[in-house]
């Protein structure tokens, strides 16, 4: 499996993106080729710190194929202000 | 569902954290009261610029409820160089 967690920092309008994520991104991603489970934050995202200044977590599964893919084709979705990490995985 | 996602960063001695993390702290984490499913990445962390500077990420999932304990124990078996995002999920 391949995974792709992308980690959204707090944003100046948090309505607004909030209403574009769900109803613009969200709809694009579900396209992308291969993903076989799409998983987002809800509520607030914690660290043991405390506020964590990240609005929003993505974590989008693929098989590892289809991830290089969905890898090479991340830079043209990437807003600003979003960390993205992409990585096969292995249960342990 | 919650999850916790951990990202190590590059450490010093990769191949002594490697080491470290599939021999103790693993069977620790297996531990955790609830937990469902713990994957790792496997090889590189790359992010759409390059490398990532991530040297390790674990996505451990868990049923909300016992994701909120795990949550506060989360600060007994974190080392330093680890960034740690708790929230809860939903699939879109």
């Amino acid at each position: 499996m391949a995974e792709l967690v992308v980690l959204y920092k707090t944003p100046k309008d948090a309505a607004a993106f909030d209403k574009h994520y769900a109803e613009t991104h969200i709809p694009l991603a579900k396209k992308l080729p291969g993903l076989k489970k799409y998983a987002v934050s809800t509520g607030a995202v914690g660290s043991p710190a405390g506020p964590s200044g990240v609005h929003l977590v993505a974590i989008l599964s693929f098989d590892s194929e289809a991830g290089k893919a969905a890898a090479g084709d991340v830079p043209k979705f990437a807003s600003g202000g979003a960390d993205l990490l992409i990585f096969d995985t292995k249960e342990v």
